[in-house]
């Protein structure tokens, strides 16, 4: 390990905690220590999941045509392996019983429903204004690319035609030329691109499209690595190596401040080493979270791509000088991973923890009633204090349904992750209050009795509630990320730091 | 011709204008003949064009690497062939020149720019808020189908089987089952269906998807029928019979009130002939749009499937007196087709015409100066203008470039379709007015002077204006739409309207 020469991470590393500037201890970059998850595999992009996870449950054929393992359905019992005991069979459960996502009939797919789905429409909305506000404008490229396409970039191939999906029949005949479903656009964006851009004054062109991609992954995990999954990619092309530059930050910042500001994850930024740089780029920016079993998770990436791509496809503009100039490039994407990175930072035994920011339901309010004159009252009330969040833009959802106890809707709507829960009584209606239970706080302690449904009290402490558990759930990743990432200073203390599970910090040559 | 054996299309029948309304000479019922366009073609479904409109261009090979024949770029002259002269020329010279969509590099492939994808984004706006205001959740079913699932529907099979892409090698290995790229996905959300759906408890189950979705075509056209395109499809499966088809229904209303409302084409609802209904279904319900060549365009559909799907895939419940009933469905689309036809409805020799509603840029605002002294004037009232305009929710833009004459850019945004021009000189500044110009009245009639920067006048100004260009659009298209019908009441009478290149209405036996 020699000296450092990572370029100026601080100014692309976000950190609205205290705790994540603490200075490290033999530098004064905060800088990431490649964890011995980390497996060189040139090929990965962003969503590729940089960790050795465990094996996957075996799905033998392309078709699995069976039911996934877990139980499933709203009559059978709920049952959560504890994420102590086993984190991976953990994940599998939330998901399968929040019904966040369900295997599809080919091998490694997914079906992402629609509690799940909501979360990335949320991570979307978000996304797509920043995208807007920073000059960006969506648009679609197709899906299917000439094959010849793949191969103009040397590392590009490389990195790409393991994982490829091909399409070799069309309309009922084999076609002259393979093609390839897209597994990232660089190589599509870069035919147009060539065809758009004459002058410098076509630059900067800046775009983005919300799409899927498809990449044949051997082992898959829902949400972290599946054969497709959706995401958004931004392609940008600039008249200078600076701009470019300026711009791979710009996009990793706005990934950090969504991670911290969102999801309530506590990233870290860096770039990463050679090995691990998207096939084709010439820098590749990072944020990577820690998991609940310490794993890193590659959560977003921006890549400096240089002239690779415009060299490659000819994209080239006439500067002011009028000379013909290879344009700089970028590209950058997020997720559907993004999802599994929530369940995984945040969950517990219990199941799901949401960020209020990103959560499609913040508030459950369960109507509890015994006898039948209670109930008018209950159900009334509980749809006027409805209509009081709703109104204030606050996501509740009534539970009403006579099938179910209320101690049987606590639990369900803890493993869905619901911020907040109101409990409303006879006795609350008499009393024009509620109850109201914190999802982050278990037992009596995150539970408040007596809260005036009145309607500003009611909101203002709603809102506070909610703005409470987004910083706590934040604070609570920081102080886990930072209890398990070690200071090291020699190779010996990098491997004490690496066998007792942690991350470890250090000087890197970035070679 | 038999006596009319539809259903009270009454009901689905969307009329907010009095000419929508005019009762028929031979029948009560207001429905659509099948026009000489509308070919028999059993594997139609919703996006797809049911028109016999002219050859394209050919693009010989599976890839096309050479530019479109469209002049393109901002230093090249625009032209755009006159509509009357040839309409399916000056619709791909408006996409070209209007910066729309561009070509992709696979045979019938098309990239969606960003002032096309921005139009595209508006559609998706309103509907998927009416979706969910009707009970829908949004989800993602994988796009790779076992080709086995194509087949267990017998017609759905035959429909679809000779326009499929196959995805045979992946991961670099020859698969055991060929894998169909969607081109819809009622196989695969049954196969899904079929595991979540147990109990009457469990139903409805209402979702949609926003996804792309693939079919080879071999005659194609930007926007109405491409290899690739981008649709919404809702499948909803029910307990009843009875509440398909209402939900059937109640979707090719959305649909119509979304086309009168929104995009300012008087669509017709009715019910498609067998021969044209969905490849699986039991009923077709459509929206058909009459283009300026009198051309019928099919611009969505809502599918009653019976339980033709879940018969063959099995998808059952249990009703509550215990008995396993097959479940009755839905399904229905709108694709970036819809783009194609506002083009198509609203658009004459200048380009584009937008409405409002679905309008990218709303108001453009084009600052003129000739002294350098006044320069800074001009572009600091035309910035506050902006401001004004933006703050008030209009979608507005400046146009401040110096390379282009104030002319030159009044035609541009013509092109472009932008509904309102406000041009600001130094006079104006003087004056604290602006001058403001109809997209849609050509000329000085179109123009407005004087009108006040005061914020309150100008907002009221410019928002009543939009609407006025709003219903001016709908109010000429249903003009045109009505005096191309013809009411025939026996077979010489139709042949005379086809022959006139007009619609003919008239009593339909709906064999």
């Amino acid at each position: 390990m020699g000296a450092l020469r990572l370029p100026a991470l601080s100014s692309i590393f976000f950190s609205p905690s205290s705790a994540a500037t603490a200075a490290a201890r033999c530098f004064p970059l905060l800088s990431r220590c490649p964890s011995h998850f980390s497996q060189p595999r040139r090929r990965f992009s962003s969503p590729n999941f940089s960790v050795q996870s465990s094996p996957e449950k075996g799905i033998p054929s392309e078709t699995q045509d069976h039911k996934p393992p877990i139980v499933q359905g709203k009559e059978k019992e709920r049952v959560i392996t504890p994420r102590s005991q086993d984190f991976n069979a953990w994940y599998l459960d939330v998901i399968a019983n929040a019904e966040l996502a369900d295997y599809g009939p080919v091998r490694g797919t997914m079906v992402i429903r629609p509690y799940g789905y909501a979360i990335w429409e949320a991570i979307q909305e978000y996304l797509n204004v920043k995208f807007k506000e920073t000059g960006h404008s969506n648009m679609y490229f197709p899906q299917l690319i000439p094959y010849s396409f793949i191969e103009k970039e040397a590392s590009h191939v490389e990195g790409f035609s393991p994982e490829l999906a091909l399409v070799t029949i069309g309309g009922g005949k084999e076609l002259e030329e393979k093609l390839v479903v897209r597994p990232t656009s660089e190589t599509i964006v870069n035919h147009m691109f060539t065809q758009w851009i004459h002058s410098y004054r076509d630059l900067p062109l800046m775009i983005n499209q919300w799409a899927n991609v498809t990449r044949w992954e051997m082992r898959t995990k829902p949400f972290i690595r599946t054969l497709e999954f959706l995401w958004q990619e931004g392609h940008t092309a600039h008249a200078t190596s600076d701009e470019a530059e300026k711009e791979a930050m710009q996009m990793i910042d706005v990934y950090t401040k969504f991670a911290y500001e969102q999801a309530a994850i506590p990233v870290i930024a860096g770039r990463k080493s050679k090995v691990e740089t998207f096939a084709g780029a010439s820098k590749t920016y990072t944020i990577e979270a820690m998991m609940g079993d310490k794993k890193a998770l590659q959560a977003g990436t921006s890549h400096n791509l240089g002239q690779n791509f415009s060299r490659a496809f000819g994209t080239q503009f006439t500067d002011e000088n009028g000379l013909r100039q290879h344009v700089w490039q970028t590209s950058w994407a997020i997720s559907s991973r993004f999802v599994g990175g929530i369940i995984m930072t945040h969950g517990d035994d219990a199941g799901l923890m949401l960020p209020p920011c990103l959560a499609p339901v913040q508030v459950i309010i369960i109507p509890i009633w015994k006898k039948d004159d209670e109930k008018t009252g209950v159900l009334t009330t509980a749809s006027s204090v409805k209509e009081i969040l709703q109104s204030a833009g606050i996501k509740v959802k009534i539970d009403g349904s006579e099938q179910k106890t209320p101690g049987w809707k606590f639990n369900f709507y803890e493993m869905k992750g619901v911020p907040l829960r109101i409990e409303i009584g006879p006795r609350d209606v008499s009393s024009r209050s509620v109850v109201i239970a914190r999802r982050d706080v278990p037992g009596k302690q995150g539970k408040a009795f007596g809260i005036s449904m009145e309607q500003s009290t009611l909101v203002s402490y709603v809102k506070t509630k909610l703005a409470e558990v987004q910083s706590s759930l934040l604070e609570r990743a920081i102080s886990f990320r930072d209890s398990n990432i070690v200071d090291v200073c020699s190779y010996n203390e990098l491997k004490e730091a690496i066998s007792q599970g942690k991350w470890a910090r250090g000087p890197w040559s970035a070679r």
